[in-house]
């Protein structure tokens, strides 16, 4: 018998009908003889109606209330989930964050497991009920309050579940058919990927790919646990993540015995670029640029630093979030004389697109084939970073969805028809 | 330095403005130098959509999946309420019923509580901050799970933590100014009552008068809780409901040292009355007319039995909730035989008036005015049913108005000029 753990979205359970949609896969999953564990998230907009209801009363709501206000949305779904479950003839028992074990640190609004002790949830399913957990939501070790998780809260919960709970499989549920080479509404001879490492998919997911979040990925992968993202509105297979520990893959015949070398083309336009010209070639200038940067709690993405031997001053260019920028700026500016630079340029929005694939570490070529398309596409690069297994570069925001579909096609990935996304809205 | 336990009502914090003029009413008791506990009630009509909702999945719900959907709604009021009282410069910490330590018996939907452990409440209290329950909600001592308390739960809940507190006094907050001698909508003159005994309390919210919860009210009394219950619309004072083993009578200059004889006039327009003719004088008949009826869970209310003595049989008549005269009637058909008697007659709707006053212990002469009003009136009385402090009549539906200003009037409870009820809105 299988254990496994199903995560539905918002969107999954948006309403009644989806409710009792998602009720019906949930009761069949039983019948094929497997123990269920559901991991719900809030219905549809409800986690941004409540954030709409505290803004009307304050601007700066003391966030152990939040934690509060926020978790009652996936209370009230698991309840519903419970409900729709019954009329179908099984049992289900749901229980809140707190409830099913998931304990973690005391930062509200972002809070991070420590530790999961689902002793409700196993003995629930020892005695043949359907457990279903709320997720996004925990309780602090210190406080015993309410805590919520943050992005990824619903996914991470389920994937924690699993590992906690031996899970054969960890089924992520969404709307649309799996992860694919490259979004699909990017890149319309995209393909739906089958199987991905975790490795991949955790690069995939720090590039841009949004399907799937980072934080559940790295612990599925930290974890073992294997992660099979599809469709909540088919019954077709999806993509399924893979942690290399395993050599579990579901292999189904006629697939190809190795990993292929490119698993996709990400792409992400949330960043901007800030560029410093004219900064002394002196030691401890990096570390003046850097340091307020970092102290501020901005996050740098990429870095170039160039040195111009005529005058020798270097430009200094990194990759921050686009919402960072104008502090970013601030920061800079004011210590313009400290530092010594010339000048400040900053590009709001720019694109990073990225190939990912764990095979190219074993495949040299990689590199030249990926500039080599985005030159014959005419497509200038500003900055370029490279892991073992991604290559990204920085173009300008109007040239991103050019850049991502010449990457796709120079490496194989088009397929002969169509993409098809969304099975079930016809999207 | 006094410790205040206020509850606010649904309609109290229907919406961000409410909530924000609720949380300056708290505020300035703070400020007053009290030590202040509120409990609230879900939003406005939150309740009654989470109960459509549920409908819209089932109409079986499971019981303890219903408590957790229910408990929600005064969840997100309470972490609301926190956010605006701490824009207004104090701190206040939300709990939930588990929390502020509200154990209850493990009966979904209509729990009853059997302990209350404050301490978390009391330890926010010590700490300077201002402490909010949800109301209507508690834990199962025996599965640990969540639990709703039914009708009246807000306050019940409100009253128990202010006994377990030995707070000074509870005030429920509404939308009226209080507690008036008649139905303000029914009565014009009717007068908001400064001074209530609990015991008269509970004869009129037993007898009809729906502004605080008979439950509640209970409570109170048995448990020496003094209550004020007042608009949450203006600062006026007003009604001071006061348990008798108290002498702590707030009394104003100029109020009378005795209290009234006389609390006021209720009326119960829920209740419908079935007749049953003919039934044969012999032992046991009542008891086989009566018996099926409780076993099927329906409440008797009062009860007349005439006997002709030309026929030697019997009428019997009682009354019931209005909503379970069919099933009334279904049962003591199946049993016609075995009873013998020859016809029923149902009204659906009859009215039921009262008179409620502590003082009619002592002061004969109070059932002859009440009937000669009602007689003076030209109206029908079909049942009377007394207790040491009551004196009620069932009459038609339609004389029920009538009734109720025939009775205020002879008991001198008009008031000069038109009862003011809902000062806040102008109704």
């Amino acid at each position: 018998m299988s254990l496994i753990v199903q995560k539905y979205g918002g969107s999954s359970v948006q309403d009644a009908e989806s409710i009792k949609r998602v009720a019906r896969r949930i009761v069949e999953t039983k019948k094929a003889g497997n123990q269920v564990v559901v991991v719900v998230s809030a219905m549809g907009d409800t986690t941004d109606d409540l954030l709409d209801l505290a803004d009307d009363i304050t601007e700066n709501p003391p966030l152990r209330e939040m934690d509060i206000l926020l978790s009652s949305g996936e209370r009230m779904s698991m309840a519903l989930l419970a409900m729709a479950i019954h009329e179908h003839g099984e049992t289900a028992q749901s229980f809140t964050g707190s409830q099913a074990g998931m304990i973690t640190d005391a930062i509200h609004g972002k809070a991070r497991i420590i530790e999961v002790s689902p002793k409700r949830v196993q003995e629930a399913l020892d005695d043949g009920h359907i457990s279903i957990v709320a997720g996004f939501q925990g309780m602090s070790r210190e406080s015993k309050d309410i805590t919520t998780m943050g992005r990824g809260g619903s996914d991470t919960t389920a994937v924690a579940l699993a590992a906690a709970l031996n899970a054969d499989v960890c089924e992520i549920y969404t709307d649309v058919d799996g992860v694919f080479t490259a979004d699909p509404r990017v890149v319309k001879n995209a393909q739906k990927i089958d199987t991905i490492s975790s490795e991949d998919m955790l690069e995939m997911a720090a590039a841009g790919t949004k399907v799937l979040h980072l934080r559940s990925v790295e612990y599925a992968r930290r974890f073992g646990v294997k992660l099979h993202v599809r469709s909540s509105f088919t019954d077709k297979e999806g993509t399924w993540v893979i942690p290399e520990e395993t050599d579990q893959v579901p292999i189904k015949e006629g697939d190809p015995l190795e990993q292929p070398i490119i698993s996709g083309v990400a792409h992400d336009a949330s960043e901007g670029k800030l560029t410093i010209t004219g900064v002394p070639d002196a030691p401890g200038k990096a570390a003046a640029v850097f340091n307020p940067i970092a102290e501020a709690g901005i996050n740098i993405d990429m870095i170039v630093q160039d040195i111009s031997v005529a005058t020798g001053k270097t430009n200094i260019s990194f990759t921050l979030s686009g919402s960072d920028g104008d502090k970013a700026q601030r920061l800079l500016l004011e210590r313009k004389e400290e530092i010594g630079f010339d000048n400040l340029d900053f590009a709001e929005q720019v694109a990073k697109v990225s190939l990912v694939g764990g095979g190219m570490r074993n495949h040299p070529g990689v590199s030249a084939r990926f500039f080599s398309a985005l030159s014959d596409a005419g497509i200038n690069i500003m900055l370029i970073s490279t892991s073992e297994i991604r290559v990204s570069v920085i173009t300008d925001i109007e040239d991103m969805d050019k850049a991502v579909q010449a990457i796709h096609t120079a490496f194989d990935l088009d397929s002969d028809e169509e993409a098809k996304v969304y099975a079930g809205t016809g999207r």
